[in-house]
């Protein structure tokens, strides 16, 4: 059987080179074609030794694929991708660009208006859990963030289900790569080493993603969420730790209503391939370069909260890895294809 | 002038340790003593090579003192410090055995019963912030734990003044030392490096100490705490973000109530030598070896909640620094004495 | 096909999970049983989250297998492996048992009677690239150290060119999991990170396998070896950095010297799926996960000395990987099945 | 007494902010007044709030000082520093620019003819260890490089005492601080953490130095050196490994060479104030954030070779620690004045 061919725009970034990595060992699909902006015309094994199997060259202009990943920075990337859409080629977009399904949202949230919005209700946000029957028969998937991934995915059991008020808190902690490739004196090493801090207290780009998926489960209810990310000094993984008032009645404080809760949860994801629930709080290790989302839901017994704690690899559940899950929906492939290599560890 | 002479009970652990390279600064009084199990008779440099100018060996028993510091886990503390006490030593204790007022509260949570209950009421919290003028004429003081120290002081201006609900959420993200120099796998290289965790979802043994000095701040209202530290992975360093809704009518939710909130925070530290509210977000390492904890108190507008995050080197303010900032009150001595250096950054 | 059934004898240290890590991706053979001591009776996913995919469980006792690989540590490791062999399995040695050819050597190295002096000679050093055929038609293998399979892949080509002199000089860093998953003081985070050490220094036990090999690719000429192994904060990786005096009038000290040396090195592995002849310095982040070797041979113009430094990833073509490597030779499959996953970067 | 004024030029780079840093606690020098170039105008204590206890802004010009720093990038700092020197003030210059004693060697590494190069012969070497009288009456001292100052105190003894042959191979491994703060991908935190790399393998600019110096000590026997720098991932800290070839006759090559060894060292370094000779391999972090320097000299007995190790943190010995320790020289001060700070440990 001949393999799909599939392409990557702009690549040397680490989402960008995150999915050659993964694309490599993808038993359906041929990496065929990579652009990137400063490197084009250097083979891709001389920026990142590590892909030299890959045998590609980064090139100026994406070569013909039958589904493109754009791994863009917002805004360029429509741009990128309208064309491709236009041709009739399936697209990943991992930027944001397609992720909000209101065009005022977009324009509010990143300071620019959406250069194609009738596209947005087209687009279908790419979290296979929420998502699945719509990735598959879909052309455009916006891949979510990767904070996002890990947050809603925390949350939406207890959402679907109204186990929760909607006074939401929810605390991240980023490995450094989430930051990107760009140089920044944040993420200079030493600065970055020995250190912890929040950021984007005013409102991270995030935050409305999460906003509107939740919503969806559970329409009635506008959830009010707090959403604070932190850098912490690691590479890749973020945990997520999310907090909400039990709604009165629903659940006992106690042991039985942990063990109900957790069989909510377990329930929910039954027959999800990359969601692992489970009795104690995750390590990000756990799923260092793989594609699991770790869940642990617990009662907080004194206060009558829900306290749920997801772990996932940042640049794999929460970019390339998903964006490849959705690929394989898309092309109608197994599902995890491509995606069943252990997490690396320790 | 002659010095005073003190003395640590347990230096081998990083709060003693870190407590002789403080006093080995201090202009006012002489470290003549320090104990330790495993290593007595051992010279002090020996084991840490960056304390052999303090010329002192590891002893078994403590020499003839003023003032005692007690390194040493719970209930030993307790053990060791009494007959001090009993003899009129001053006693600064690093452990838990005196922090909590109720005894009932401390079999609860330690799994014991304290050994001399009536000692509780005697005891002093020793946050200078909160009690400072008890602190100076006590004779035994209990150290703060390292997360309630950041958590506290993130939170006591709103409490005090009402501003919040009891709706209260604090996570916090320690650096690695905070769970000590005893050896375990969550502390092996390996597996803490590149990893995040939380822990201690079941009630952190810090948590009875915040809600009992935040309910002295506001006596009406109990507040209901949820708190989840987590492991993150370096080796100094506490980042707290603490969550609360703005209770109705007090401030606004707007650019105005945040410059409010803030002349609320600055207000209530004024004249705190080791207190700096400021305007970013924190970062741990510009505190990293020395007493100074960072506040940034703000508003979440979206949701009308306060979100108040505080960053603290976890063995300085979170321990040996606080622990001398409390023996120079009980000394009569200048508050910042011995504790003026900047800290070591990058 | 059916599949080849293999077994790990401890798999609960670095080296076994690695393995099992690498195994669950290998498409001619199964990992079929597991033991572990402390463990024993445990699913292997609980005491490792991400093994969880193999279903399996921790055995006290090895299952019927074609193939055994031990990472027992050494003395022990012998003793579980002489029955295997005795029985006709084959047998991949991780410790150092069967490294070393001379038994006086290892009495003085290990401290110990080897407890089977004649296997040693039937025993196949197993670095493919110096003995794929012995390997080929090996029943026992043994797998050599980290730190040995960095220095000899550094330096063979030029001790069997007679390129330079005797007086070699190795110096290695290494990641912490190198160490082991046993607890020390070393490898407690707070004291492993920022900071760097040596080790050793009185000889380390991996010298004399460099010096048995290095000595066999030149008989005449008995290197004279100084090894220094240093430990750094990280936790994958050894970068090795060698240096040796030119031997005189076989290469010039200068640009058309460094391209002479660099043909030699690549003339040398040219056929080498896992060694890459590299124009720059490697970083060890590269072969992260991975069992690629990178080497840069140069020359240092201004003293006339070869510095060949070599990036490998400890875990992997330290141990686990060249296992599996031996393994397949050993099994008539094709050399890198199982080890073409890229390294996972960054 | 009134303090003598002292200033940095170019405050705003890791030596820079470093001098400041231990300059706030120097009992009888007054830090004045700090340049920065991009920074000019803001207050020191917004970039880096470490600092905000000493009050100052950041200028575009030095004011009026009686000793200055300069902590320019070299060629820079020559243009600063001649006018000052010229109107009679002292300075120290952290830079390369006064190092060389050769103006050819000056050009040939440094890419530029030197500006003044009659004034080389004028300045002083800045390692009290080797040039204390000289530098006590000089005007203008040159910081030694970090890799120089941990290289050349591990030999020094060795070489002094014609105790080596001149085949000499350097290997350094820095933390990334060492870099400086300028930003590059390879200080990148997700590209420098868990990686360790050579560079400059065609010669690193401290090489000449560290020839110059062991030239000085030895002058009949011009030193061969090799000299390998490592980044490894960490903030501070530069560890030395340094081999040579034992001169015949001059020690024996057993445990008694051995102490001889050690004799030799502890005498040469018996009144240093920061030189600590060792009888275990330091540590870097027992020197974090002071001016210590750990030697540790050993005979490996195997080949007949001197390897002696040193340890230093590459901001302090390595950069603004040896600079004031020169400055205290140059003022007749007490020669560890403002630096008896024990490292911050762990």
């Amino acid at each position: 059987m001949s393999k799909v061919k599939v392409g990557i725009i702009n690549v040397t970034g680490y989402a960008g080179v995150e999915l050659a990595r993964l694309l490599s060992q993808h038993p359906a699909v041929e990496l065929t074609s990579v652009t990137g902006r400063s490197l084009a015309g250097k083979p891709l094994g001389e920026a990142f030794p590590h892909l030299a199997g890959l045998n590609l060259s980064i090139e100026a202009k994406l070569g013909e694929v039958e589904l493109a990943f754009s791994a863009m920075p917002h805004q360029e990337s429509a741009r990128e991708v309208i064309p491709l859409l236009d041709r009739g080629i399936k697209v990943v977009d991992i930027s944001a660009d397609f992720r909000l399904k209101d065009a005022a949202a977009y324009l509010s949230w990143y300071g620019a208006s959406h250069p194609r919005p009738e596209l947005l209700a087209h687009a279908v946000y790419g979290l296979p859990e929420l998502h699945r029957a719509e990735i598959s028969s879909a052309t455009l998937v916006a891949n979510p963030g990767c904070y996002s991934t890990g947050a809603i995915l925390a949350l939406a059991p207890a959402v679907k289900a109204g186990l929760i008020g909607p006074e939401i808190i929810i605390d991240s902690k980023s490995g450094i790569s989430g930051a990107g490739r760009s140089l920044s004196l944040k993420t200079h090493f030493p600065e970055a080493n020995e250190d912890v801090t929040a950021y984007a207290l005013g409102g991270h780009r995030h935050l409305p993603e999460i906003v509107q998926e939740l919503t969806q489960l559970a329409p009635g209810q506008p959830p009010q969420v707090s959403f604070v990310p932190h850098l912490i000094p690691m590479t890749r993984g973020i945990l997520t730790t999310a907090y909400a008032p039990l709604a009165p009645g629903r659940v006992s404080t106690d042991q039985k209503g942990q063990q109900a809760l957790l069989k909510l949860y377990r329930d929910f994801y039954r027959d999800e391939p990359f969601v692992r629930v489970v009795e104690a709080p995750p390590h990000t290790k756990h799923a260092w370069g793989n594609n699991l989302c770790f869940i642990h839901p617990t009662i907080d017994i004194r206060t009558g909260r829900l306290i749920a704690i997801s772990g996932i690899d940042n640049l794999v559940k929460g970019a390339a890895g998903q964006a490849i899950q959705n690929m394989n929906l898309m092309l109608g492939l197994e599902e995890t294809s491509g995606l069943s290599a252990p997490a690396v560890y320790p």
